[in-house]
């Protein structure tokens, strides 16, 4: 490709919306431009890395011995309705209706669909298992879109899905994909991290992450110093520390207490550790139940985990109207003599003597011991891990992590195949058996914006071979006959080598193009000059760097 | 691929919805699925296929200089309404809001879309032309959706975008895309012919139709005898033949005509050819005037014709009371003492002494000619083309033909430009100057859908090579240790020779085996049986051709 023919030139500045550095560079170079916010083209610079990672990502698949098909993009709602997933996804569903008035939705997620695909194959126990995989593109009405291709509103995806006879099947199958995913990640120069995560609305019991270590993620999750365990914070789990066992139990005292609210001003007030204290909230649930949810003062509550926990939708915390109709007052919410359901935290029995609100406003009492003076009617995991906690078994240490969420696999089991009509299979005892179910997703855009993200310096981009636009940057310097000549000749061979060259063959100077190389990122670079064609030699440089090797032309 | 592993394999019978011989065997091989009506998954035969299709269309326009990119599907709906392409579009838009009440059109073209990104670039005069192209998933609401993938509701389309400075510029690129579009079409194994045609919703001048001959197609269209000329019905032009020039006028006589209203009871009556009569209609514009259209008995008025001599969106026929209101009765309607603005054919003229109504019930003119006795306000080219009919100029007999459209090509000139801001470049002067501009259109759906019409027989499928699923279909008869080792080792040689393989290896009957390999319809087989490998032989085979060669194993 001669650069000056190219569609999507360099540009020098961009709006100050854009936050992260990849994304700046991405615009910047002519790879992406945006549609409305959310929405991005590819331009042909980023439709070629687009076409890199697409392209190691299905051969990864393929050597899985996963089959590449495609899905229609409109979804009829009939099949959400079937798995009432139309109620419980968090993204908001964007919907359409046809001129007979048939009402599809713009696929996010395609289990459905997919579902609904293979169920009209009356299969049996040995066409099982397989895995089918498209890449297409998705849509999520995301209420914010920041951050470029990290976070878009439309984005392509490869999403694949797979059927098993058993769980044993899928189990082994499971762990395959996570080594495959690791291994296209790696192969795209991104060092990615199972994380356990959670399912969310895509149902199942488990799940992985596939995380990039960076500060632009939105992906919080932990992980153990000794290496052997990483969650993201909605499912970690961590060592409730016992604080102090040697403490005898002592009797419960009512006290008047002029503090303030918080945690903090219990601290303030009683000149004692945040952990000394009970943490109390009411929150009301989607059927509009108060909830009492209490945990150890040090802690926060995961939101995720309580909804897990609770196995409702979505949750509030109550309205000062509505603690005080639960016969309690903020601040001094109580344990003790509660009159509505309770879920408490495992820290609950990590401490002796704890002080917590009596119910009154400035009224405390202190001593509380669970067990003997209070209970909940659920005992969980509903704290959020943090960075110091260790690890539950092994004592590591976990520490906090931020990246980008670049891929994920879950485990499906029987979710959809429980809820979507014949969903089966014939076992070898002739009978019906639910698939059983996993899907594994990579977000395109995304992994780009990542690999943008991870892969520059402070004048451009520095693609990794495997993905960059072009293999080759040929730079022609000065127009005399010469070095036209010769950088035409240089361009016509590496091309007929099977290079992907851009060939800078523009009329303007050598610090521009070289200031648009270093922009571009394209990982060799050959510079023809007149001062060494006359000698018969180009250089040769790795990306930028200082050392420029000089060959001659036969070499390359 | 193993065959016993592939997910979507063969059926033997599909429902009686389904009407053409192609589209049976894409489902019955196990290649489509229908989700919905003019809604298609590829499985993963299918999907292979098409990865073919796409490739070689890649190729080729990459060879033409064309460059790839990938615009959003969702499109501001603000764009659309730039152009006012919202009420002209014949299909039906679908349309979709965001959550933030931001509509947008699912796109089922992309030009607004595309001009939207050009204009982003401050283009100069020596950043023309180029052409960006894209494979993009294209949305139409069609009322009736049949034929499978020939005439779907989703579909993939490559659509490629052509911006240049000048007239003489596009012209020499159109005629370029003409010839990349034979060429591509005769790689894909089809014989297509440019036809020119009109734009309708698309804008610009004139365009052709790529156009595969064959019954399913639903494009009629008219190619002279001699070759020189193919146009599709809408806009075929022919010689109004002069029918009696020797004739001597004589004078307009009103007569009394117990006659019933069509031509042909005109022609019972008085004994004389349909050409002797006038056809005359009232239509009602989309503004709701009342227009006159007249032409020649034998002739047939072409409302495609008919719109643009009128320059008009919609027309519809009068009803018997607006006929009435127009001071005249249906059957006989007359240019003579018109109170309506008239439209005539051109065969108004090639006739002398025509019969015509006389504007009220059985009353008829005789001897009425036209500049004589009725002008009309247009006299224009508003009949249709027919069988027989001669070519303009060269008077070679028009033979009327079937087709399906796999693709298009339209001269677009600034019809865009002229309507959306800062669609323009700066031109040597300093000033600015709308892009000229054209669009290349191929379906790809439609392209799978013909190749299928075309390459069939009694039996199944014949993919030509070129796009067929797998290169090679490998066949194990029978399943003692020695086949199975033989057709094993077979199956990886092949693939280490870069075949794609599809190898039937599952413990089902020869003629189960044959009857699959028939209706897939992969160009070359080779058959490992215990006969012949004891020998050291396979039988190779051309579809399903009655010579199998024999081979040794070395020789493949």
């Amino acid at each position: 490709m001669r650069y000056s023919q190219l569609f999507g030139k360099s540009i020098r500045s961009v709006s100050h919306d854009v936050r992260s550095r990849g994304h700046e560079l991405l615009i910047r170079g002519g790879f992406i431009r945006e549609s409305g916010a959310g929405r991005f083209y590819m331009l042909p610079l980023g439709y070629r890395v687009q076409e890199n990672v697409c392209r190691i990502i299905q051969e990864e698949m393929n050597r899985a011995g996963c089959q590449q098909m495609l899905a229609p993009i409109l979804h009829p709602h009939e099949l959400w309705a079937e798995t009432r997933r139309t109620e419980s996804v968090s993204f908001e569903l964007m919907q359409v209706k046809d001129r007979s008035d048939r009402q599809f939705v713009l696929g996010g997620t395609a289990e459905e669909m997919i579902v609904a695909l293979v169920r009209q194959f009356s299969l049996s126990e040995r066409d099982l298992p397989f895995c089918i995989y498209q890449f297409s593109t998705k849509f999520r009405d995301e209420l914010r879109a920041r951050g470029g291709l990290l976070r878009a509103r439309e984005f392509l995806m490869k999403d694949g899905y797979s059927f098993h006879t058993s769980r044993e099947d899928f189990e082994r199958f499971y762990e395959q994909m996570g080594k495959t995913y690791l291994r296209i990640f790696e192969r795209l120069g991104l060092e990615a991290h199972l994380v356990l995560s959670g399912n969310g609305y895509m149902g199942g019991d488990y799940a992985h992450e596939l995380i990039v270590e960076h500060e632009v993620g939105e992906s919080r999750y932990l992980v153990s110093e000794d290496g052997t365990y990483a969650a993201h914070e909605d499912v970690a789990t961590f060592e409730r520390e016992i604080m102090n066992s040697e403490e005898a139990l002592t009797d419960v005292k009512i006290v008047h207490a002029e503090r303030g609210a918080s945690i903090e001003d219990g601290v303030k007030h009683y000149g004692a550790p945040a952990w000394r204290q009970i943490k109390s909230l009411i929150y009301v649930t989607d059927t509009g139940e108060k909830i009492l949810v209490c945990l150890r003062g040090d802690l926060d509550i995961s939101e995720d985990k309580l909804l897990r926990a609770m196995g409702c939708a979505t949750l509030r915390l109550a309205t000062e109207q509505e603690i005080s109709e639960a016969g309690t007052v903020a601040g001094f919410i109580s344990p003790l003599k509660r009159s509505i359901k309770a879920i408490g935290d495992l820290s609950l029995t990590s401490v002796r003597n704890f002080i917590t609100g009596a119910n009154e406003w400035q009224r405390d009492a202190r001593n509380v011991n669970y067990g003997r003076d209070f209970s909940v009617d659920v005992l969980a995991d509903i704290a959020l891990a943090q960075d110091g906690h260790r690890c539950v078994g092994s004592r590591s240490i976990l520490r906090e992590r931020r990246g980008v969420e670049v891929g994920n696999i879950f485990q499906l089991g029987t979710w959809y195949s429980d809820r979507m009509q014949g969903a089966n299979f014939t076992n070898s005892q002739g009978g019906r058996t639910p698939y059983y179910m996993g899907c594994y997703g990579i977000g395109i855009g995304r992994t780009i914006a990542t690999i943008a993200e991870i892969h520059n310096d402070q004048v451009g981009l520095k693609w990794p071979h495997s993905v960059g636009p072009f293999s080759t940057h040929l730079i022609q310097l000065g127009s005399d006959a010469a070095v036209c000549s010769l950088a035409g000749e240089m361009y016509q061979s590496l091309i007929a080598k099977g290079e992907q060259v851009l060939f800078d063959d523009r009329n303007v100077s050598a610090g521009v193009k070289f200031s648009d190389a270093d922009l571009l990122g394209i990982a060799d670079r050959i510079i023809v000059s007149a001062r060494l064609s006359a000698a018969g030699l180009v250089e040769h440089q790795h990306y930028r760097s200082d050392t420029k090797r000089e060959l001659r032309i036969g070499e390359l």
